[in-house]
């Protein structure tokens, strides 16, 4: 084995250009990273040489070959390619096992590709009986779609759509496919119930009727308006940033700036969390440029990385404010140290953090400088240091799209570059103009977040005080863990059925093996009735299908944060002080708060949000 | 020379596989249909050059390094690489001319990147009175952005938006910046006025008011509802077809699409029609598939394609059937007959179609067997035999919106590994709804499309009576050959300053270069007034510009379609039986119709289109 991987190495330019150190760390790094979207694995060195002209090639034709495995493994600790479905191959994980490859052999045997396969006879189609039509070998589609399906199937990711109809005036209550069928929505990412509220709706029936349905063309043709340049003069407003620019959602926003950043910018490097959202890994996937992945909120990993790179080389720090399956947040202000220190553009996803913190609900970059941004002075701080904020109209805005905010120019750069803005519809202008008064009504009014938060902490605090296993985390997210997937979809399933609570189940490639979850969004809406009620289903349920609770991880040793008893805590985001609770709190830390203290603090806030609300109906 | 490509290819395995004539032939062949969605294009042999892992560093690292050309065309013919922005300078035409290179010289040279490159200092953006700080190269993100918008300016290809506010009240009117300045839109994709319809605007408000004004989540995660359930259900209805799944837009439907099926599929090959949609150019691209381009609507050049592919491989044949930008029909019939024999799936974008082709509406797969689908029975005809049918519902249905259409198995794969389905925010329940009763009016309603129809004639007919070029087509769409970026957009300036008409410039990306067109789109509102002012406008900026005329056009043997004498013309795709004029233009055609005849049948339209929609307000 070790003559053929010298013999190997003296073929190729790449193996003999590169240490076994690198190889072995290339063949064994699984682009996990990758994973999510497109579900399945690969290792980076099988990135690279499906990049390659001759083993992309070589590949290719291997694995119309049924059964011929003589290239597998070529590329040393590659995994082996069996199968005739050699791309489907590639990305499910196989044996890590090397293979070793007489390359001299497979150069005589190679036949360049598309003449090299052997026709492969797919399932008969036609009866047997028809011997006139010549036998004609096609690849078998539906057998196709049905092994992936079965594949989803089989690692109980297949996923099961829930019919759930939200009711604007019945909030957080929806009907199922059955208008009779009622339940609670604990899941939706509607965090403040902006989707009914009364300015957004009436500014949208008024918007409905005198400029149409839709926009009618793409922004360069018919589809230009008021209510996009409102729109997005607002947003740059909220971001304090000189331009804004609006896509049909905040997936196409980061796939689209990220991937025309990252193949306009010469050479550039993007550096990217390896917790972010598929929308940002498929911008830099389809960007071409070479990507690092840095450990989750680790600016140790990111600052070795940057600093691995030669200064002038374009960098592009993609992350986000809050990762909404775990809850936690991005280390923003490190992370603009480290971009001004090694000159890296910051791109921050602050998807599920509109409307949802800082004075203004411009996110956790204004968050941090609370005060500041609360006094109308955005220069020099967090949120002006960052580069590109993304941020969306769909979660606590209300509504649907998504957006850009920057300097003038990288908004104009990307406004006539980025196919996924230029060539698509715009969003009609009655979405434009609802989510516009969604974003000035939460740029004025703090109620609503603020009562999101508390009732974030009233459930953490009663499921904590249940046992029931709490992902910790300072955000408004309460991912509760259970760790398998057919257990997940269950409780799921359960909470359905017998408690009237919709709560859905969280399973890969959404989250990985192991963390399957569910993922509770409290809401302004979620009062006390709802919250005893979830809380109660919650604990049943955990013990109906005997899933593990806090104090078992905890005896494990702890898991993702439960249970692991050294872990400081991260306090909240929301300080006591910023929700107006401190001295309330203090009493009752004290001991002289009774119960019911934090509720009736809930009651009031509730009562003026309903007020708040009521005044615009 | 000969020496020096002698050993370079006794170095590289690739070129030593490869023949002169295919080296050639690859750094020759521009990747021209690559070029639209990012602008600028590339040689297939640069594309391979930057996948292979030792020539993509070797770039990387020379376009970092100030004006050394050791690696400029080290595969034969590749194009230059002089500038520090390697990448920006992939994406321009430089000179064709090969040039040698010293290979053994370059991989002595050669260090790995990142390490390779030599600091190149940024514009120094700090006062130079300030020598404590230590200089720090960094990359000049501002004049980054600034070149590329200078490109932009320089080739006349940026873009100016106009503020265009369509009223429903009032289509095809709209106003602009200020209420008062009104004009005619003559450019909207809004093609039969769906988006000011009663019954749609009903619908949608009455979904607003019950369900608010967002989905709240992605499909699998509390956004899947009945509004979903029922649009989708409608689409497969309407094309026939076992299922459908809604996407934010048909950019992002064409683009999972596929993405999904070009990655997953193995070693799957994607031909594609020259004059295929940005969307797909980069669904194909982000598949990773090898990409075939055939000439447009060209049959024996795709039968060529798909019989050098072996007959066991998958393929998909992705192709439109009404082309926006001149208007021209995809041969569907041919497609499916070259797909069946060669075992290939049938990709069919119908966005420019649905809603106006057919006697439901369903594109121009329906309309070829207008009699079969009007009676129902759509069992073995050309739209049964597509495979995957994509649309809109931002254009003809007057919405927001795409769609994929195809078997159950097909949908529910795509459903279930589609990035850019799974992990963004659902359309809103009132578009959704909206959409549908967009649908099934125009299902059961012809009139709109006829008058539309009618009008595309008449336009069409008076302004080839005025010697302006129209560049020939079947279908709705009247592209007006203009032929110079700027001349165009003055064109435009000057019918929306001094005539109040909106048409856009349709410039490079989107049509090639001299080949910048208006491009107008007449609806069922455009009466004769409208039309008399529009031909009228056109006659006299044409002559103020100096623009050629058919007649000129044709002094010079034509040009694309215009003024070619030789050149059949393709019958309209509605004929005039199924416009029910039949018998009204035989006596027109025998001269006993008086002028105005066509106008009387018009006028008739006009009223029962207006009383079928006032029945619903």
């Amino acid at each position: 084995m070790e003559s053929l991987l010298r013999q190997s190495r003296s073929m190729c330019p790449f193996l003999s250009k590169t240490s076994p150190a690198t190889l072995r760390s290339l063949s064994t790094t699984t682009a996990s990273h990758d994973a999510s979207p497109g579900g399945g694995s690969m290792s980076n060195l099988q990135v690279y040489a499906r990049r390659c002209p001759i083993m992309g090639k070589a590949l290719a034709v291997q694995s119309a070959r049924t059964g011929n495995t003589v290239l597998a493994g070529a590329y040393g600790g590659m995994r082996a390619y069996h199968s005739r479905a050699g791309r489907a191959g590639l990305h499910t994980s196989a044996s890590k096992e090397a293979q070793a490859v007489d390359i001299e052999n497979f150069r005589a045997k190679q036949v360049p590709f598309p003449q090299a396969a052997k026709p492969v006879v797919a399932r008969a189609q036609h009866p047997v009986g028809a011997p006139s039509k010549p036998k004609v070998a096609k690849f078998d589609y539906d057998g196709f779609y049905e092994k992936e399906l079965d594949k989803k199937h089989k690692d109980k990711s297949y996923r099961y759509f829930n019919n759930i109809n939200r009711l604007a005036k019945e909030f957080p209550r929806a009907h199922m496919a059955s208008k009779e069928e009622k339940v609670t929505v604990w899941c939706s990412n509607d965090y403040l119930g902006m989707g009914r509220n009364p300015h957004v709706l009436k500014t949208m029936h008024e918007t409905l009727d005198t400029y149409g349905a839709g926009a009618g063309g793409t922004r360069n043709i018919s589809g230009h308006n008021q209510h996009a340049v409102g729109l997005e003069s607002t947003i740059a407003k909220l971001h304090a940033k000189e331009g804004a620019l609006v896509f049909s959602s905040c997936y196409v926003a980061n796939d689209a700036t990220l991937a025309t950043l990252g193949s306009k910018l010469p050479d550039c490097v993007i550096l990217s969390d390896s917790l972010n959202h598929a929308s940002m890994i498929q911008g830099i996937r389809h960007s071409g440029a070479k990507k690092m992945v840095f450990k989750h909120n680790d600016v140790a990993d990111l600052e070795a990385k940057l600093a691995s790179l030669p200064p002038e080389v374009p960098k592009i720090i993609a992350f986000e404010s809050v990762y909404s399956m775990c809850g936690s947040i991005g280390p923003i202000e490190e992370i603009c140290d480290l971009a001004e220190k090694y000159g890296a553009l910051t791109f921050l996803d602050e998807v599920h953090a509109v409307g949802m913190y800082g004075p203004h609900g411009a996110g956790v970059a204004e968050h941090l400088d609370y005060e500041a941004h609360a006094a109308g002075k955005p220069a020099g701080t967090i949120m002006d240091r960052i580069d590109i904020i993304t941020g969306t109209l769909g979660k606590a805005y209300g509504c649907v799209g998504g957006y850009i905010a920057g300097s003038a120019k990288l908004v104009d750069t990307i406004r006539s570059l980025a196919p996924g803005f230029i060539f698509t519809t715009s969003l009609p202008p009655a979405t434009m103009a609802g989510a516009k008064t969604a974003i000035e009504y939460q740029m004025n009014y703090q109620g609503d977040r603020r009562l999101q938060q508390l009732h974030t902490r009233a459930v953490k605090d009663s499921l904590n005080a249940k046992d029931i296993p709490v992902i910790p985390n300072p955000s408004h997210i309460i991912p509760v863990l259970v760790g398998n997937a057919q257990v997940a979809k269950q409780a799921s399933d359960l909470l359905l059925e017998d408690w009237g609570i919709y709560v859905q189940a969280i399973n890969y490639p959404t989250v990985p093996v192991g963390q399957e979850r569910l993922r509770i969004t409290p809401t302004p809406g979620h009062v006390r009735e709802y919250r005893d009620h979830l809380v109660k289903a919650l604990d049943s349920v955990w013990t109906q299908l005997g899933i593990k609770r806090t104090s078992e991880w905890a005896a494990e040793g702890g898991f993702i944060g439960v249970g692991e008893a050294d872990k400081a805590e991260e306090p909240p985001l929301w300080t006591d002080k910023q929700l107006g609770v401190d001295d309330v709190l203090k009493e009752i830390k004290a001991g002289r708060g009774a119960v019911g203290v934090l509720e009736s603090i809930l009651e009031k806030e509730r009562k003026a949000t309903a007020q708040a609300v009521s005044a615009a109906a």
